[in-house]
């Protein structure tokens, strides 16, 4: 095995199989991207067929439990959607709304009679269905939704109404044009209470494809990318459907029209309803990884080519890439692409762990919500950033739709605010860790324990779920902060990575402990703090990161595919404390020599890497069918690289 | 005067008028921005046609000299132009091919018959023409183009001729579908000489719109944005041009075919002629800087109306400006599109003045140069940056088309590669920072010496065109680095921009100086130091844009106009100095203490100046009719902002 099939079998992981089939088995025809300048109709109705053709499949199928007809192969499902990103986008969303939040809307919020009644006709494509949860009043806010759901005792029925263009139901997908049925969220009244938000199934056409009565359907229209995803809005106008309609697993109507919840507590029965649709946000993730990936390979094999200048002698001309400028905009980005899909995958493992009944736990479904949301922030977020500098690194070329960063860039873009919103997303990771904390810290109310104790608390509250006793090992052999190689050794960039984390979870719980003092400003507190709190979540998840990193390398046999990969999580490393080293000058953590020497270790390890630019995205393994382009049109005059 | 009036004379400029003009004139259903959902065919005929009208007015006519047929009026002209960039940015670019590119090489490079021949057709719109500069193989090094222009004696004739695919003219604006003749940029060759490149006037359709004998013309077809603008390619097969159709400024061939050049150093006469066509890279700068400001408008507005989240006291939802992150997005990003606007007014005006003949000598027309690439690297990153958060900062509405920012995206997002690759554009900047520090430099010869005098040579390196006395007097009153002020006083910001420079300028030519030694690998050296060179000239261009901020506020009267405008001043240089923070701390220029303080500065500014941000975009002044949305169709529970 080559290296690059070597650290590919890595990357790809534990679902390798899964990923070898998707790229050999996928009919290029219809999952190749198709250009966005196809008319809208017809891209959608492209959009449709290609995922009817995915009925097909398993991917959907292995998604469900043995009692709800699927195989129970949760991490196999997400794995083949995830390398539909690579293909069309259009499709991997459409698909995403019709198998994961549709589906999994009837799978996780539903019961016994839900999944019989309607699980083979989301599988088999003959119910297309839409996930109606934003509105245009409430996106991030979906405790605020306006739409209710009452129950009507007299018919045994529920009267699903929008009071109002703020309740109305937007950016749905499927909506526009395919969908038959709705899994609408809305506020739950039983007998004049309100029970909070609730999901019920809604038919809104007739098998013509016409509105049912009372339901209003309009189309979105243009967007930016996504084209072939019929987004559209929904309103509704005293629709009645039967009460068993609504998706009880966490709240029923008996009956006898009474309400029953095994949640006592509304707001924590709400937070477990959506905490049971952290696959869709793990989705997005790993769709947006993948698109960047291709982003990437295109990209680097451009810079391998593209001859620009000569030399100082006018000998010959320079590759690109080998201009540090332009290993510094690439090469730091595909490290960590590197380090963002090693953790996508181990969130993918604990996702199947938990779905499959392996593991099982409040605490352990807690911490996958929390690692999806900052997950999902930060690698959505590099998709942004990345796939813009490809396109910049490709120059003019780069700005031809027909060499695809055009719908790259245009349909990966709504992944940092859709399926939650990064700064809210960042937000929820960072109350999870402040909760952790506080629930750690038994003695918060007198101040003395409170700065005896910080310390310890955290130690307690940092988690090391992936590859723990491993990650112990090596922080626990570094050569300590203030060693010479405290940079260099992977002990040390785990402890300054973790030392972070602790200090910003420490402060920043200080400072907000002031919001509950007698006559505080809760929210001016609060948000003065924002900035802080993002930050925090931020360091934690980069920590989060980089130990699955450093857990994927500890399999590896010695050799050249692990030096390569050792010298990648370096990369990853040092560029992000270089983005950082600020505050770590600033918290006595580096001096200011040491972090000149990040600077300088960036630029040695783009050099270093430079020779086996090839061989990592190589190592991506994207099939050929989904990243032709023309941008090898002419490759310079230096020919193919060496 | 309202306040927002009052900060629109100060944006507005010397030709404030002309802005004004331009916002009550263009007829907003021809300039309005399409969305990009037209068919591609009507899309370039709509842009084609609001071309033509602007034949109608001036702003063409105002670029040239008298002597060329205009009214010397030069500023006038490009700051209409830039006003377009606000309304629809395929005319913006359409227009700056036709007039600025076309009509601006045969201005520029041509002379007299070539003025009377071409420039009245070029203003009538009569002859459409394109700027082939770019070929597929070579885009940045434009002195190494490969197509050819063989004097032929015999016919006293020109041959043009593609030497295979790198040849290529590609991505050539106006050259799909209207352009009748193209300004050809190729190596001149004189019997068996090649005298580098020079420009050619080519007829390349005939009057049916067929491409001429010789001449292959193909479409780019779809892109990313600026749908409205026909971007082709042109090879040529031996077409022959009679020998005046050389634009001979620079380099003519006389009447016994002998080459004859005012310049006699080849390489300096290639960067004189690129350097007459510098007004286009000013335009670009101009159009992404206008383009950033329609966004900020739109996300801005937005954020004072829509409301997200309760406040912890139940009572209200809060506006999402109030949140100090969302603050932190849009506001320090405000500041800056402030600070790049004076700057480009002022860069404006110095060009106006070479252009009108106020003011003409080699080192000012350097001086512009430089600027003109550093502000333009820095306006249109600044703007892809801005669009894009902008779009995120109205979460899902700002995906849809009708809501602009896909095309204020897309149209934008060639700008940092196309009129020079920023990074090619800032190393252009940092090179002749390089070749000032060389020149002032005369003792360079000796090591001692150059340790010696290092400092006082960069004194007199750094100018201070934009007010110069101002920022002396102020710089020469600022407290000193130690003083406890010295970075909320305006002349210790200074100070502290000013001296980063030097610093930075005085390390990369110590660095550099090592290249010319004994058996040094001047690539290698070179490109080691490419990430300094880059921040040296980042550096010296955020010296010049905060020198043209302080010397714009200079001249407002005390009030809470100009009490507003300096706090704008203080977000773009704090958030400046927060980014580039650790350098500043690794430089012992900042202590650890001081750099933190800057973000709490940052966060305080932003608090202060959130009362105010309606006022700012106000004072932007953008036509209704080019930034109509329906942004605003739900502005929230809490209504209009107080």
């Amino acid at each position: 095995m080559g290296t690059a099939e070597e650290i590919r079998t890595v990357l790809d992981g534990r679902w390798e199989e899964v990923r070898q089939e998707v790229r050999s088995r996928l009919d290029p025809e219809t999952f190749a991207p198709p250009l966005s300048t196809l008319p809208l109709d017809e891209h959608r109705q492209r959009t449709l067929q290609a995922v009817l053709e995915l009925t097909q499949t398993d991917f959907a199928r292995n998604g469900l439990t043995e009692e709800q007809g699927g195989t129970n192969e949760h991490g196999a499902s997400v794995t083949a959607f995830e390398m539909l990103g690579h293909a069309d986008l259009s499709v991997f969303v459409k698909a995403g709304v019709q198998f994961g939040l549709f589906g999994g809307a009837i799978a996780n919020l539903g019961t016994k009679r839900h999944w019989d009644a309607y699980l083979p006709g989301m599988l088999d494509g003959s119910l297309l269905g839409s996930f109606a949860m934003t509105e245009l009043g409430h996106g991030s806010d979906v405790q605020s939704l306006l739409t209710t759901a009452t129950y009507v005792p007299e018919t045994d029925e529920i009267e699903i109404h929008s009071p109002g263009i703020a309740a109305r139901k937007d950016y749905i997908g499927n909506a526009a044009r395919d969908a038959r049925m709705a899994a609408v969220f809305a506020q739950l009244v039983v007998d004049g209470e309100n029970h909070g938000v609730h999901c019920v199934l809604v038919p809104i056409r007739d098998e013509h494809g016409n509105p049912l009565d009372g339901v209003t359907i309009g189309d979105c229209g243009a967007k930016m990318g996504l084209r072939g995803v019929d987004n559209g809005e929904l309103t509704f106008d005293h629709v009645r459907v039967p009460r068993l309609n609504l998706l009880n697993r966490y709240g029923t109507i008996d009956d006898d029209g009474r309400y029953h919840s095994p949640i006592e507590n509304p707001s924590r029965r709400f937070f477990t309803m959506l905490g049971t649709l952290v696959r869709g946000r793990i989705s997005v993730a790993g769709g947006a990884g993948a698109a960047t990936r291709t982003a990437l390979t295109l990209a680097v094999i451009y810079g391998l080519h593209r001859t620009q200048f000569h030399t100082p002698d006018g000998e010959s001309e320079v590759r690109i890439l080998d201009y540090r400028g332009h290993q510094r905009k690439l090469l730091p980005r595909l490290a960590r692409s590197f380090a963002l899909m090693l953790a996508q995958n181990a969130l993918v493992e604990q996702m199947h762990r938990i779905a499959a009944g392996e593991e099982s736990s409040e605490d352990a479904q807690r911490e996958l919500e929390a690692r999806a949301a900052g997950i999902k922030a930060l690698t959505t977020e590099h998709a942004t950033d990345t796939i813009q500098v490809c396109r910049e690194a490709c120059g003019g070329a780069g700005y031809m739709s027909v060499n695809r960063f055009a719908d790259l860039k245009a349909d990966t873009d709504v992944f940092s605010t859709f399926e939650g919103d990064n700064t809210v997303l960042l937000q929820l990771v960072a109350k999870g860790m402040l909760t952790e904390y506080k629930d750690a810290f038994h003695e918060l109310d007198t101040r003395g324990a409170f700065f005896f104790g910080a310390r310890q608390v955290t130690e307690a509250v940092i988690e090391r779920t992936i590859g723990g006793s491993l990650i112990q090992r090596l922080v626990s052999g570094s050569p300590g902060r203030d060693g010479d190689d405290a940079l260099t050794d992977r002990g040390g960039q785990l402890d300054l990575f973790e030392d972070r984390e602790k200090h910003l979870l420490e402060t920043l719980a200080m400072r907000l402990r002031r919001a509950g003092e007698e006559g505080a400003d809760g929210f001016a507190i609060f948000n003065d703090a924002q900035p802080h709190l993002l930050l925090t979540a931020r360091a934690h998840i980069e920590r989060v990161v980089l130990e699955a990193f450093v857990a994927a390398i500890d399999g590896m046999p010695d050799g050249e595919s692990r030096e390569i990969m050792e010298r990648v999580c370096d990369l990853y490393v040092m560029s992000t404390i270089e983005a950082e080293r600020a505050w770590f000058v600033e918290h006595g953590r580096l001096s200011a020599q040491q972090s000149k020497s990040v600077i300088v270790a960036v630029d040695t390890l783009c050099a270093g890497l430079r020779p086996h630019a090839q061989t990592l995205v190589d190592a991506f393994a994207i099939p050929l069918a989904w990243r032709e382009t023309n941008l090898m049109e002419f490759l310079g005059e230096a020919g193919p690289d060496a």
